[in-house]
């Protein structure tokens, strides 16, 4: 697996040659899965102890890089369970994909392990959230130096989450949405791990294996996930096309993304029929880690959705704050609004016949709620009482 | 499974009929593992899907409850991996179970899950940290009332996070450490899922089954984790002895118990050779989710220590500290101080020589740092930099 290939014009490239392809489109890892079985036994660690639970690096043979002792050992094999308190009438089963239990508490974690095991000397990225603290835990239990990018107004809350780990840590005063592109090739010595590049992908596509192998024989109806940059809609698509490849799939699952209609740049694109995603002056949202106006795999993300007959969906800010609420009180997950926006959109695609009562929806919840916290506490959520008045306290509460 | 026992004295009642027994010493479930193997594959949910990864379910078997749908399913199943970055120079092999991958981000979930699948109606907890935010959102995914009892002095930011999973919440005023007693005996309706309850216990054994299978047909040296109530500890106490009694051990896992030095009962009555524990006056310490002056199943912990040949050691605040920066900063893993004395116990294990570099030595991190937040960012840890100067800022962090 040292080839880079390009999704849209076939044009391939040496691992290293290239930070993207000649006609502008994001590079992959060509990976030749003929032949690829699900694996039968865990993976085992340096000291040949046998890993707690099957890891994303149960699917070693098509990855990039090798099983790596230390925190990169422990990313992925999340739990996918079916959650029937969120299923609207007549709509369908809903499996949740919890990627909140990787050990940074988001799905970034399986791109991050497989980079940091790929690449040698510092590694990097631009962003302040999730990504930031995966890359700088995974950099931290590597002993590798991390040059983290972040942008002039992030929270200090968030800073303090991330410097734990001991970064380099930089504000970054100017246009931010640069520096994607400035730290693209390489030239600073230090591997960027960005939200798309094909080692990110290639760690990212993990989850969509998980997902299949827990319906495999059959496969689910579709995958449905929140989309941003479009590296994450990217790893899912790659993993379908693979596993189709290697005749494990009965069906072709049909992948959905979600988006905050406030930013919205893919789905305006799904609506007007495009092939090409425009980037677009977006309004702030709740959705902040999907608040991406000018997605730069984009167009591969429409791409998937095109080949897959999926689509895109935007959700409009209450049904994605309303929907947060309901995971946390119905389904006792607590997310992000930019999590959420993935299952509502599976609420409004229920709503419009989409998706019906014998279909099988995989939905990946991207990260935890619990790292960002309860904003405030609503007074009328929480009641004092003497201890003596416990019990009528309790017997009003539960007659 | 129907069956209490007291591992004391031996009485046993039917489930339900006792909190305690009449000795007043905790019970637990009576668990037959004669003929028990390790188990070939995951379980299902309820349609039929795979898990996406091995769970606590792994081992239904065992337990007191059947496989459930929802969050419940997704509880256990935490990775183990080594983690050499900190391992003392001739010390043991240290490989750290991240129980922080919870759904709620701690090991708390295993006997909620398991407790919450065995009673019907409404459940509660006294707690205010990591048990009651479990309780409530498994609560929440179950469609039960929660009742979750608070200390009076429960920071707001904790409530707002347990409070999202909509439980009736109540600020206790008045002597809280009493109130443990006050729900043991089941009269208000609700079924308290409190620290070192049977049902409790069943779930947080699977943590060693855990690690045992991870390590089998051998075992780890020893288990260290930090103890608080108790009930952890003899969870995993009752795992060996059922792993044991199935002929699943090749050797018997030695049990060590750490806390925080400024609030060490169980850990003083060690170091007095004595059998029981008695309450203490302890002082405030920054371990605030094992600050139990008063251990309801502390004798039951040091009966633990004491047949397993194992220990319990008391960790200075300073040192507790270090450790919990030295968790994040060298081997990537956000922990509280509760969690990080388990592993600084391990370093005074090895100074004293009690570990050496043969030993393979499984740490139980008990829960996620995330969920607490960075307090203030240390000005020195960030920089601020114009865009245009990230280059050269970038060669100056990586020369
Ligand atoms: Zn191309
Ligand atoms: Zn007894």
């Amino acid at each position: 697996m040292e080839q880079l290939e390009c999704y849209d014009c076939g044009e391939t490239y040496a691992f290293g040659d290239a930070a993207r392809c000649r006609c502008g489109e994001p590079l992959w890892f060509e990976t030749d899965t003929a032949g690829f079985d699900w694996p039968d036994a865990s993976g085992t660690t340096g000291s040949g102890v046998s890993l707690g639970r099957d890891t994303l690096w149960r699917y070693e043979s098509v990855l990039p890089a090798a099983t790596p002792t230390g925190l990169a050992a422990a990313a992925g094999g999340t739990p996918l369970f079916r959650a029937p308190s969120i299923e609207p009438a007549d709509g369908p089963r809903i499996h949740l994909k919890i990627e909140g239990v990787n050990p940074t508490g988001s799905f970034k974690d399986r791109g991050t392990a497989v980079g940091i095991c790929r690449v040698d000397g510092p590694v990097g990225t631009v962003s302040h959230g999730n990504m930031a603290l995966s890359v700088a835990a995974h950099a931290a239990a590597a002993d590798r130096e991390a040059i983290i990018l972040v942008a002039e107004d992030t929270p200090d809350s968030r800073l303090a989450m991330i410097a734990q780990h001991d970064p380099h840590l930089f504000r970054v005063r100017g246009d931010y949405g640069r520096l994607y592109d400035d730290t693209l090739d390489g030239d600073l010595g230090v591997a960027f791990l960005n939200s798309d590049t094909p080692l990110r992908v290639a760690g990212q596509k993990t989850v969509a294996y998980e997902i299949c192998e827990a319906f495999a024989p059959n496969a689910p109806d579709a995958i449905v996930l929140p989309v941003s940059s479009g590296g994450q809609a990217s790893g899912v698509w790659k993993a379908l096309r693979e596993l189709n490849a290697a005749g494990l799939l009965s069906a072709m699952p049909r992948i959905y993304l979600a988006q905050a209609a406030r930013c919205d740049p893919i789905a305006q694109a799904y609506r007007r029929g495009a092939s090409r995603v425009e980037s677009i002056e977006g309004e702030p949202t709740a959705a902040v880690s999907i608040n991406n106006a000018d997605p730069p795999s984009g167009n591969r993300a429409l791409a998937a959705v095109a080949a897959t007959d999926g689509g895109v969906v935007s959700v409009a800010e209450e049904a994605m704050l309303d929907e947060t609420e309901r995971l946390a009180a119905d389904a006792g997950v607590s997310v992000e609004p930019s999590c959420a926006v993935a299952t509502a959109a599976v609420r409004e695609l229920a709503a419009s016949g989409e998706f019906g009562s014998d279909d099988d929806v995989a939905v990946i919840l991207t990260g935890s709620g619990y790292k960002y916290g309860g904003a405030a506490v609503d007074a009328a959520s929480v009641r004092e009482v003497d201890r003596a008045d416990v019990p009528d306290a309790v017997r009003d509460a539960v007659p």
